[in-house]
């Protein structure tokens, strides 16, 4: 792209991915799949860009996820072409649309009631196609899914009398289970949510239901889902950026290097200088998430820190020394979040070896609709 | 606009505002103003929508504030010409960037450096243009500014060896004193800040110097500062929408209705029921910011929210009771910070009496830089 700045030129506060620690990360996950009978399908929600998508795809995944239905409409108009949708769509409008667009594409998506169930079967009446449906069940996280067991049962039946819906598995995520520390206990959560769900699975296989598709896990239990066994898909989102969050875990090996490693970060620029002991800069909660705490200065273990308002931060010296940095001096900032940082930005600039490269669209921001 | 859907049929997460109280929030405002020498001049931070800075000045405001110089290029294509930008704008590709908007809109920009003033220097002479400069004084929010007292007079001094600046006068803004709930409190808060811009303008004026503009305040301190005077220009933002951190304060006459009310919603949809206790929505931090704490649900008591991740939020009973919502009924939340929850959204849908009126562009989403 020739109309590109330079690093320095990039207008700030900036979204920046090193395209090698990416690439790397990427690569990583996908070795991890390697002469497994599971299948890669990573989440987008993390990204919400259709250049990583295709590399992620081009990397061994067999598709994508997405959270929500217009975040799987940009990525189709971008390209992408096989998708779950790991949240019930609700709405008739919105069903409408999600049949549409399995016209496009092949997709799937999952329920965990009969409103939602009726819907599907409804707009794939009248729009004369086969939609791809999940039951997804709660396997620890208290949020969507219905209870592990014999409840999946009910839904069940009542899909298999729409012969539009093809009834395709069950999806159990347990996020909560993914962030956690320790290996040994992050290992048992995940273990635990494995348990619920494959439970489920047999019960479902016996009363004679074929599954195909058993999909969870994240990218803090992809090494524990892969040991265990029994998911058919996994979907983890965040090992392309990595975060302060995730960057905390402990991996299997204790004593070899983390897995993935953080490649993105918020570009700011210093724009106040007027107390020696702190540096005011031109990022704040409008273009950098808090939902997990404080990001973590890059390559300046000497800097912390602190939103100082919509637009604003600031750093101080964790010392309490005075902070070395003039006005128009730049920090990168490696965020505590990476999915709802990115959601903040309409350009994902791609930085190799120090110099600019590219600029990516974040083709699905602001869809979460 | 013949093509909205009926409420019912807006896509979710949706940003709502009630036509109503935002007209009678503004006409409010503008009424404090009346027969008094200050003037009004809004922050668009708050709503970033040309419709909305187009009805505030139809309601008296002399011109608006925006908070970076990529928002005040949004607003000025939309029509808006008049602009304080109250943040230090750094970087040569930048500045250039501003003495260009300048050539097109009336514009002010704040110094706080040096190498903000000669920066603005240099651009403004070479596109031979005359730039309206504000010096920012820190007035006690350890941020952007200059320290009160004669620490402006060397800035000030620079900033007058070069003919294409005009000096307009000083902005002290106090963000922290603008949410505090007790009405004296606040009152002694905002009235610290004041004197320290009073001080350091007195200092100003016996060097000779002229001071056009004083301009500060905001929302919480908006009675304040006209009762106090001083100031020659306020730049509230938030009193268009409210959000449940402002709506805790308390106003000058405690036996009096709130002067400004709850505006805004986002409006969600429930998405699963499969507990009793719980109802899954689906909205979570990418649509819904989480800075300032939990949103309060709309005209729903009994109701609390919790956020659930990034596209999916928890309502439960404050009692501990089961929640009688259904899978496809809505709920509003009145956002803890009107900004950021603003900035998440590209549309803003009006609804009058409940019914949908129009939706506006939120003209300079994502312009953070």
């Amino acid at each position: 792209m020739s109309s590109l700045p330079n690093l320095e030129g990039v207008d700030t506060p900036a979204l920046l991915v090193d395209a090698e620690v990416l690439s790397a990360n990427i690569a990583r996950m996908a070795g991890l799949f390697t002469d497994r009978s599971q299948r890669l399908r990573p989440h987008a929600k993390t990204h919400k860009c259709a250049e990583i998508a295709r590399m992620q795809m081009a990397a061994g995944a067999i598709g994508i996820c997405c959270a929500k239905l217009s975040e799987a409409e940009a990525l189709v108009s971008a390209g992408i072409t096989d998708i779950l949708i790991t949240t019930p769509i609700i709405g008739n409008a919105k069903v409408a649309r999600l049949v549409r667009l399995a016209r496009h594409a092949a997709i799937k998506a999952v329920a965990d009631s009969e409103t939602c169930i009726r819907a599907y079967a409804m707009a794939s009446e009248a729009h004369e196609i086969h939609l791809n449906v999940l039951i997804e069940v709660d396997v620890g996280q208290n949020r969507c899914g219905v209870r592990p067991g014999s409840s999946a049962f009910d839904l069940l039946e009542l899909l298999s009398t729409f012969p539009s819906l093809r009834f395709c598995g069950l999806q159990g995520y347990q996020g909560a289970a993914q962030g956690i520390m320790a290996q040994d206990e992050r290992f048992a959560a995940n273990e635990s949510a494995l348990k619920s769900l494959l439970f489920t699975a047999d019960l479902v296989r016996r009363r004679g239901y074929q599954i195909d598709v058993l999909t969870g896990g994240g990218s803090g239990s992809v090494e524990i889902d892969l040991q265990l066994g029994g998911l058919t898909e996994l979907q983890p989102g965040s090992y392309v950026f990595m975060d302060t969050t995730y960057d905390r875990i402990q991996w299997g090996d204790p004593m070899s290097a983390p897995l993935f490693v953080p490649s993105l970060s918020v570009l700011t620029t210093v724009i106040s200088r007027n107390d020696p002991k702190r540096a005011i800069v031109d990022v704040g909660w409008k273009a950098l998430s808090s939902d997990a705490g404080l990001p973590r200065v890059k390559n300046r273990p000497d800097l912390r820190f602190d939103f100082a308002g919509d637009e604003h931060g600031v750093l101080q010296n964790v010392d309490g020394d005075a902070v070395k940095l003039e006005v128009g001096e730049q920090v990168e900032l490696i965020p505590s979040h990476c999915d709802t940082t990115v959601a903040l930005h309409d350009w994902l600039y791609v930085v190799r070896k120090g110099a600019l490269e590219d600029r990516w669209l974040i083709s699905a921001r602001g869809c979460f609709q």
